[in-house]
């Protein structure tokens, strides 16, 4: 196969990308950047953002890639209507993602968050212990990478229990939907975990109404997106003591604004959008295959339902 | 069965464990205090510390046995030389200890010590993430609960080594023992995890020495006891930047006293001695298996080689 590829991002390496997919197709030919020289000769885009124009250029175009994920930061006006469009799933991505949610939960489970203040303002005062499964651990999303989290905090003791939007089956962990799922769940919830995609009926889900609903005390560790939270509604939670704690992987502006309230609250630990990463070597196996399947004109991985919006 | 127990502990709860050895024990005889009435009768005692005029009177005495897993702050001159001693084991303790362990493990893996600094410090600065399997830990000790720690983290995909007195073959684990072993072991260890028992041979184990041959910027967690570290030899290979950072549990004072220069060190975290809790609910179960070993002329479980010392 000799696919035209046509890579665009400004977060992503083209030469790591060029070299990790020449690998499944030495003699393809790869196009990079804003302006394509010959875009109806183009296979398949491999973007994290659309070239401005939009892709009508690319006639022949049979596949749009994500280079994340999530697809939110795919402007859904210049998606063209008729051809496919997958997300990017990676083994090493979905265990950055656990391995981080394993850090995070066990911090706030083993309290080093409390024992990191204790010690800076020196002060010895015994918090006992309790056992993984006498935390109550929510998830929020049961996808390809909730579920992986679910599935592996569950692995580790933890009494797990997860939310999507269509009810759900998933061994050992307990599963709501809906409204009124939420707010079950969130009830007997200590820890809360974040990985919704970004869509119209998600955005802003982390606000006071949600706070409200949370066990007091809960810790929140949001690795979804910023625009799921309203920064506002956290901090006056946390100011209520309704919310003991959270761990923010994603803001809603990135980098977090040097002047914004989250920098060095005492409650609040922000990380540079760390949790996931997909390696180019890993993800080129997952996104080969589907250039493959565009191709071949076989159904994507990882499709994408775009009126959904995920 | 109708033991007669003498119990003697000032952080355990006499109560407690009366109340959990009567579910084994309902007719037994139970003493509590410096002071025993009917000492000749007692079978067994079950003590943190020993009577200050030691256990000479305790004529018919058919076990000691620790309220801790180590058996350092038992005066050896005060200990019966004919009587057999053993130490606790707990499933609470165990798991409470390795839940620690991936507390602290996951937290330099993932850089979280790193990020509440930046947090503070309103610093947006992406650093990226590894895999487990890329993240060296060594485990010194490989008994009951170093063996127990060093299989989980293993599970967790980390790439684990082990060091123990005697050598050893765990599935898994890189193992290694002796001077010689345990050099060749921190010189590629990232994480090192201490819960070695306090001996005259580990006393002052974590010293200057040991950290020139850790790999450079390694990360130090102790569980063992405060005495096996040179508080001062930390400070200083934490300023040569030979090592990163450290997660102590236990102190050779304990409260850790205000004015000590690891209060409030930014490469320093503290805990209150919290890694493991063993409850008398289920350690009692281990004890009284203990009591009636002792009772039938049987073998104690857990048995300690006073000469040893653990
Ligand atoms: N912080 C980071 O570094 C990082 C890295 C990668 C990804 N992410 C984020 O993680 C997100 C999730 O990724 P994924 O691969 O797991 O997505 P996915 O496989 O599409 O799964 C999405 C899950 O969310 C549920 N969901 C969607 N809308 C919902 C709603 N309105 N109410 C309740 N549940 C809803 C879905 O429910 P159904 O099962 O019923 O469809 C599904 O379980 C990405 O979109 C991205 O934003 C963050
Ligand atoms: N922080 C806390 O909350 C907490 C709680 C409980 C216990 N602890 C500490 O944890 C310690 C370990 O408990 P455990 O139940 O695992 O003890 P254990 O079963 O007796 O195991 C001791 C291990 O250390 C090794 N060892 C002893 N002396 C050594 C030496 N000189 N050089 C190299 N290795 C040596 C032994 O080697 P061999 O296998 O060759 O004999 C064995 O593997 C306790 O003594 C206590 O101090 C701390």
């Amino acid at each position: 196969m000799k696919p035209h590829i046509y890579f665009n991002s400004n977060i992503d390496s083209p030469d790591e990308w060029k070299a990790a997919l020449s690998q499944h197709f030495p003699d393809m030919k790869y196009s990079v950047g804003e302006v394509c020289e010959d875009p109806e000769s183009v296979d398949v885009a491999l973007v994290w953002k659309l070239p401005n124009r939009g892709l009508s250029d690319f006639k022949n175009l049979k596949a749009v890639l994500s280079l994340g994920a999530g697809i939110n930061q795919l402007d859904p006006e210049k998606l063209p209507r008729n051809v496919p469009l997958a997300r990017l799933v990676d083994d090493s991505l979905t265990q950055t993602m656990i391995e981080y949610a394993k850090a995070a939960t066990f911090r706030y489970h083993r309290k080093f968050h409390l024992f990191e203040r204790q010690s800076r303002e020196a002060q010895w005062t015994f918090l006992p212990a309790t056992l993984a499964r006498d935390t109550v651990v929510g998830v929020l999303g049961l996808g390809e990478l909730g579920g992986a989290i679910a599935k592996s905090l569950a692995e580790e003791g933890f009494d797990v229990a997860g939310w999507s939007r269509t009810p759900k089956h998933v061994d050992a962990i307990a599963t709501y939907s809906g409204k009124d799922g939420l707010s079950d769940m969130l009830a007997c919830t200590d820890i809360v975990i974040n990985v919704l995609p970004l869509t119209d009926d998600t955005r802003s889900i982390l606000n006071l109404e949600f706070f409200v609903q949370c066990k007091r005390g809960a810790c929140i560790i949001n690795m979804g997106r910023g625009h799921h939270l309203v920064d506002a509604d956290l901090l006056a939670a946390i100011d209520a003591g309704q919310i003991q704690a959270a761990t923010l992987d994603v803001a809603t502006v990135e980098p977090l604004p040097p002047a914004h309230p989250f920098w060095g609250h005492p409650a609040i630990l922000v990380t540079p959008h760390v949790a996931g990463i997909s390696t180019p070597e890993t993800a080129a196996i997952t996104v080969a295959q589907n250039i493959r399947r565009a191709l071949n004109g076989e159904e994507l991985a990882q499709q994408v339902d775009i009126s959904r919006g995920y």
